[in-house]
């Protein structure tokens, strides 16, 4: 039978692949911290976050320039704005810089200025961005839609992979289902479930998986537990006043902690 | 409480919208059926299924030109050959055509060839696109993503509508769950919800939303009975040599018989 | 292949079933409508609803007298004095009494003096009380579980039937989503599916299929027209006193009037 | 405002419960292990098994005696022979027994005979079934129903704890959602979203959570990590030949190495 995961599958690509994205590792044992702030507000904002994070152990800093927003009347992100001030604070802590793309109209200034792409679940679909986006071989981080299956999820990265892009990270961040406890379900069990199909990484979101900050760690380190090749974590240094997210975002001296469980439990398993 | 829907919703325009659109009314009363293939594929095939459902009494003809799969190994339609053939069956039966955009590439066409430009469930939250489309002015049937809440749709509507167009349509066309005997779960409850939140038209696909085509008959008659404003039904002529989503596609005698029983249970809800 | 679906199956019985129940007839184009109250409360309020809903049209009355509650602490029901007041409405009104068994504690009782005997969609796979019910032989309205597959219903109903009864009525209700517009998502679809498949009449319940009292009529009058065989309606005199699910109960008056509606589309549909 | 969750919730018990069931603690720091075969079929297969588990670190030993199953035509276990071999094996190995009531026919012989009392996802809410269990006030399992939420699990131990029980250890054991690629999707949010609300123990089940034997070492591990109290995991020493859930049955060997791991996890985070 042909594979039907031509190019993220493990049937022509049996062993993990492993990124070096702008010096930082991923993938086949190597894992990755993603940290930063749901939007990028103002310089000193971003600095202050990016130099947190950068000590409390993240390997890349991310932050929203542009915002898919439910309404339209809400805060959408400050646009390249936005993405200059990212670029300030790469500048300063040498972090590389993931960040959502969400028009196919600002595909130079990305390609130019970011370290891994980065496509929304609401655009896990947009097979046209994704084409877009495909063609200019840059790393891509690509999170899984609210009700999409792991096997769509694989077929995304399938479209992006054969419009030219080797280097895609799965990112699952949480279904929708019926609970309202949690904003959604983080179903952690797409962690072993993709390593078995492909060989691409796949990273947790607990942020947006949960939607609540004191749940991210437990769920950090869960997914570090079961095989995540790394973590995407909202990081804002005032929560109460974060312009978007605060409610599932959490302080740097929080993320800290973390980082040194999810590093400990980490060392655990791989010396068991 | 300001209007969460300022566009949409009832609050800032209390009485149904009626569109007309290339001289056929659809809202407040008037009801539309949109018909034709999931793919256009040769020109006899859309001339005579065109023929066939004008005659059985569609107001509508669609036909997918550019079609989003969820494989990139898939047959994806036949793009900008398939919006000339759409143009030819309405120049010889006076149909106006309705079809998917997914690229903004294509806006152009779009504006100039087709009469109402949809926007299909996987790029209901691609709101590049929404805002795109939402400046080209002309009408747009929405269709519901396959997750999304009521709200998420008309927030969704709101976006284009904020753009710049007045005449959104909005399609309930099945959501996902965790039921396998149906494609999806065609959530008809969301017709009356929607038509008491905003004066939008409302139309329903029973063609996706149960994925089976001896369920479109009962369900476009349900449809009707809780006060959808129109039916979008996938017709072709030869439904086990389709290109795509065979299973679920009536005949044009099928069809045929709907339409005439859809009027019947409409003309008797009117009357009642 | 062996009918998976022995006994409710068409395989072994191609005919649609049609059952006499105290002398009121349901299935194979007889159609029955069963309305009451939540709770029974008093006997003022019981018959007071059961003249109203007898003189509407309905053809059953139901009422609560044991009621499932997710809190240990909410209001449970009258019990067997619940029981008592319904029976003095049948015998004032004719009607037939259709109520929820929740224990087998209470077999005896019900077996003497209920026409029709409920179980909810809490108990749907309740498996002990499905055989000790099935073993009394009376008629059984089997309401479908919040997260129950077809699949299930049937083989719910197949439990019953092979314990010995014959007489099983379907009831789809409403199953859990992530749609929060609504108190379920009503799934229509699953009157034609389960029609295809089994012999068995299928009533819908739009109260709690919805939750809300507006959305009754449209969705009665969708279940209508997609070809179910009857409604179960919640009926209070006074919805806004009601001990339990006033919000989604309709007025005697509302009741009325959607009956008539129905019977004028069920009308219209058999003379197509 | 008053604790909804009056007997389990940690507003009048704050701390963490722990319970001593048969010389085993759970709850506040001590992690219990349930393993064991999904039914019990012979002697020789569950003294083997219930050995193998003992060895490996179990501190309970789980067979089903009565099985629920969809279909009435299904195996659906041995009954009170059933009971019988697990009393044998409790003899000859000194690990308590674990197993599903689903009658209140057998209450007494679970009273005599069984260490903790099992109330199964399907009937998390036969509040019948949880009074009479309740009433014996010995210790219960209580497995989350497949759709229910967190809420009514909590509320459902509300109705034993009621009923006079103060030992419910609870479990999540997956829900249902549209994917797929598992059987169920495991809930490890759960974990974390309980021990807030309540003082009760939460384990996890990965084996029905996930469906399939080799996601249960990751997600016991994740499980673990995310503060989980116990696991349950069915372990067969013939997974291919079992009469119920092979597929997602780990060997005594595999079992034996996730307990190894599973400790390591949890001391790895206990000293962090």
């Amino acid at each position: 039978m042909a594979e039907k995961y031509k190019l993220s599958g493990r049937g022509n690509h049996p062993e993990d692949s492993i990124f070096d994205i702008s010096g930082r590792k991923i993938g086949g044992g190597n894992f990755a911290v993603i940290a930063g702030p749901c939007s990028v507000e103002t310089e000193p904002q971003i600095l202050s976050i990016a130099r947190d994070v950068k000590n409390a152990g993240a390997s890349f800093l991310r932050g929203g320039a542009f915002k898919p927003r439910t309404s339209p009347y809400a805060f959408s992100g400050l646009g390249l704005d936005g993405l200059d001030l990212l670029k300030i604070a790469r500048a300063k802590t040498d972090l590389p810089i993931v960040t959502e793309i969400m028009s196919i109209d600002y595909l130079e200034q990305f390609a130019n200025d970011v370290d891994i792409i980065q496509i929304g679940a609401r655009n896990m679909q947009n097979y046209d961005l994704l084409h877009a986006v495909g063609r200019l071989g840059k790393p891509v981080l690509l999170k899984r839609g609210l009700s999409s299956t792991i096997d769509e999820l694989l077929l995304a990265a399938e479209h992006i992979m054969a419009s030219g892009t080797e280097e895609v990270i799965l990112c699952e961040r949480g279904i929708r289902t019926f609970e309202t406890a949690t904003r959604n379900t983080l179903d952690l069990s797409a962690v072993p479930v993709i390593k078995a199909l492909s060989h691409l990484p796949v990273i947790v979101d607990p942020s947006h998986g949960t939607g609540y900050w004191n749940l991210v760690e437990p769920m950090a380190l869960a997914a570090a537990a079961c095989g995540a090749d790394g973590l995407i974590i909202e990081v804002h240094n005032h929560p109460e006043a974060a312009l978007c997210d605060g409610e599932q975002s959490v302080t740097p001296g929080v993320f800290k902690n973390i980082v040194r469980k999810v590093n400990i439990v980490r060392d655990a398993i791989a010396n068991a």
